[in-house]
């Protein structure tokens, strides 16, 4: 268990972190070489591997225990009138996560993963951040030592989703105080915005800047301020997964938005995190580029509960079955290039 | 079982493909509005659903019989040194396949899929197309009828790949005479060729194409001519797979060439095929954007072995997991959007 008491120790957690082993990767790496096929012609298959090894620090990762998490919260910003969705289809959602209903529910059983649910408080939403801020401190370390706790010692790899109505403006709000270019980079159709929808999410955005931007120094104020608790329960599952060598599988635009303050208050924060799949949300090819992430996946899905994250935990597990079953050019009287 | 007794009868059932039905694509679409998400969330996941309806004939898909099918053959153009492989290799990966120690036995598995190894007369290559057509019409039915006869009825998906040292220069002077634009535009580094070797792989592919080119009005004499056995039989188990009822995942750039001889004879002839991956190989992403192909995945692989092909079969089956197990908005007493 990881948790954090102040802000202070969150921002300590954030920039002493762990730096994985590099000879872990460098010896997967070299077995690659040796196995029947061309030198790198298994592509991302071969790095995925290098991956998990780098950052569960062994030579031969395993994917015996693998966890899909989804936080959920609910958004005072939804007054605003930001998403076509009623607010209380948050909580809704959560039971048809518990009833086993929902798209994640499905796509977790597929890729042989447990899914754990997590709502946050939902009949309290945060404030509108539009007028206050979203958190004040304690309620937003509560919600990061929520989502570090769900890190348990022992996991091989950790896929991050959300649920919440309103939160991909949230998360615009968030890449916009992080990394500029106002609302109209970041806002979205969301869940099906049409064209008016998404100028008014814009302003809704811009205004919330100019209400937060006192704050706009810090990433962890930056997300105390805009974000939610689900995103904030993301921050602490990564902050908390690179500490405790889990690899993590990040999920859409919202999920990692919720990451990106660790990137901006650490260099390399985000290393032990693969981006899972693009979002057709139009902002997550912005703040991919921007974090320097390149997608697993790209099929035009904009759901999160992770199910982008939890939808590339199959190809994970294909490049692991390769390295560890595959033959090598010795072991098979297979004739290496010369 | 289809066979084909002359060019005549396999050119038939190329130009009178069956068109599926759909009325069970839309059927399986209505459904995917019901669903507890927003419409068109799950993006790619729900046009495949449509897509196995549409080709399977039945609303309700269902991909409990997957096969993987892994043509093998040689190539006398192996003769102008095209590869960096010995020829050797093409059999002993087949015999690394049948131990089951090659990257597609691990990801075949992975998918719940089972592998089947054609190995095509790998004692006696085809004829070096620089100097005379690869096969004579006998031979190439030959090939054609083993590949349609794998296509078991009742097959739910069908993953096809190949495997043949020098096939990628077989494949480039097949897209070359299928579509133009030379060897410079189709050849590339297959196994690993450095640039002068591809430069030559280049200039093979075009001194076949003076050879040959009294075959070029024809795409079944150019299959003939300028392909290979491996691709003869992925060409035969493609038409067989229409007029089955048996949708089919096309792997790499050897793969897709080998499919394309029935696009040029039929518009829409492979519509009943869905581009697994992108391959790393640069001729593919010409091919794939000259056939309207747009694939599922992009891993910078470049192995063959329909590798990329059973790579996708674990999102095919949560895309269908999601059909047929997520509840709908009636059913789990969520809200739609008003």
């Amino acid at each position: 268990m990881t948790v954090f008491s102040s802000l202070d120790s969150l921002r300590a957690a954030c920039t002493s972190l762990p730096l994985g082993s590099e000879d872990a990767a460098a010896a997967a790496a070299a077995r690659q070489e040796q196995l029947t096929k061309p030198p790198g012609s298994l592509g991302r298959l071969e790095t995925l591997v290098a991956w998990l090894a780098h950052w569960q620090e062994r030579s031969t990762p395993c994917l015996d225990r693998v966890d899909v998490v989804v936080f959920a919260g609910n958004h005072g910003v939804v007054a605003q009138s930001v998403s076509p969705y009623p607010a209380a289809v948050t909580a809704q959602m959560v039971g048809n996560f518990e009833r086993g209903g929902a798209a994640i529910n499905q796509i977790a059983a597929n890729a042989g993963a447990r899914l754990r649910v997590v709502p946050l408080t939902l009949d309290v939403p945060t404030a509108d951040f539009t007028v206050a801020p979203a958190m004040d401190e304690a309620g937003f370390l509560t919600a990061v030592n929520i989502g570090a706790e769900v890190v348990e010692p022992g996991l091989d790899l950790l896929c991050l989703g959300e649920m919440g109505i309103g939160n991909t403006t949230a998360a615009a709000a968030l890449c916009a105080a992080l990394f500029g270019g106002g609302g109209a980079l970041w806002a979205g159709r969301g869940t099906g915005l049409d064209a008016a929808g998404v100028a008014h999410k814009v302003a809704v955005v811009d205004t919330a800047l100019l209400r937060q931007e006192t704050l706009m120094d810090d990433p962890l104020q930056i997300a105390r301020a805009l974000g939610g608790r689900e995103l904030a329960a993301i921050l602490g599952a990564v902050i908390a997964a690179r500490h405790n060598r889990v690899p993590v599988l990040l999920d859409g635009f919202v999920c990692t938005a919720a990451a990106a303050p660790l990137a901006r208050l650490a260099r390399g924060g985000l290393d032990h995190a693969v981006l899972a799949h693009l979002s057709a949300e139009s902002g997550h090819r912005v703040l991919a580029d921007t974090l320097g992430l390149t997608p697993l996946l790209s099929l035009d899905m904009r759901l999160g509960e992770a199910s982008g994250a939890a939808l590339a935990v199959p190809i994970l597990r294909a490049a692991l079955a390769c390295h560890t079953g595959m033959a090598t050019f010795a072991d098979a009287g297979v004739s290496d290039r010369p």
